[in-house]
């Protein structure tokens, strides 16, 4: 279906079909999620919807699934990297040559709209803005709610394949020998214990 | 579609239905995320495939995404929790009362099925190893390549929601004042340059 000539396209489709794949994958139309769409569609743009993009996301929150959902990046295939910086900020760069962008949500930017403020820092609870509300200022306000600028990334580039697998003498379980004498499960510690 | 009784069902899925969405959202039928989908589709039946369960995933590699495909956990959500440990295995557990069961590719076990542990250790060189061929032997092992036991999770556990949003000082961007006077970022330095 062609979106309509008021509705925005994002990344090739419109908000409503965004909003639908934010609930499936998601489990509901976050906002956070709906800005970062248009943060990736801007992304996209600025490097050419053709180029074999990397993606950083700078925080856990929400991004990464904006990421996941409408680029071919995904955190187990290795192209999208997650920094928990709790910055909403993301870029998408050139594999080959490094060069890409980065957009972030602009809290100044977002004084002209309000309740996206207001959601952003936290000024307004969420019992006093209905997510409606607030998902149709995020349509509206599209790109004018963001900065973007060109980079070259430096540091956190895809790492090297793994070389070999080795048998940790701590847990007996397979690791990567480049953490050490033994995984890094065993070097910081379980997070569970076996009952 | 209903799955033949000669082909194992994951999650309520057949097998041909999971690689296809492996395919989809991963970019291929990625040995790594298939054998992450048994182990998601043991570790959902031993806990209750009611339960409303959270996910920590011990790499990078694959299984993020068998768990993003086939659980409502991603990482976006904060119901999917990865540690960059370099071990091949997940935890399910119930976010109330934090039990649940970790389940791990066995290198040991994995020694029945020479070309499952062959790709696993990295004994079979990639083109000695036809994708079809591992993907079938997978499918066949099922589970018998695995190990489960059942654990109390005692760390990483869901964190607390943000309470405040500060500006920081450094990049001037919003960030979570917990970490500190300035943002992550701020303190451990741009992995960009500005052009």
């Amino acid at each position: 279906m062609e979106p309509s000539a008021s509705e925005p396209t994002l990344c090739g489709k419109s908000a409503g079909q965004v909003m639908a794949e934010i609930t499936r994958f998601h489990g509901f139309p976050a906002p956070g999620v709906m800005i970062g769409a248009f943060m990736v569609d801007w992304a996209q743009e600025w490097i050419g919807r053709k180029t074999e993009a990397d993606a950083i996301v700078e925080t856990r929150r929400c991004l990464p699934d904006a990421v996941q959902i409408l680029t071919p990046c995904t955190l187990g295939n290795g192209w999208l990297r997650v920094l928990d910086w709790d910055r909403f900020a993301l870029t998408l760069y050139d594999r080959v040559d490094r060069r890409g962008v980065r957009v972030w949500l602009d809290a100044g930017k977002a004084a002209a709209f309000p309740e996206v403020q207001g959601w952003f820092l936290k000024h307004i609870a969420k019992r006093e803005l209905p997510l409606d509300v607030l998902l149709k200022t995020i349509v509206e306000a599209r790109r004018a709610v963001l900065s973007c600028r060109e980079v070259v990334v430096t540091d956190f580039l895809r790492r090297p394949k793994k070389q070999s697998v080795g048998i940790c003498p701590g847990c007996g379980e397979a690791f990567d020998p480049r953490a050490g004498d033994r995984c890094r499960g065993c070097c910081q510690g379980a997070y569970f214990e076996y009952r």
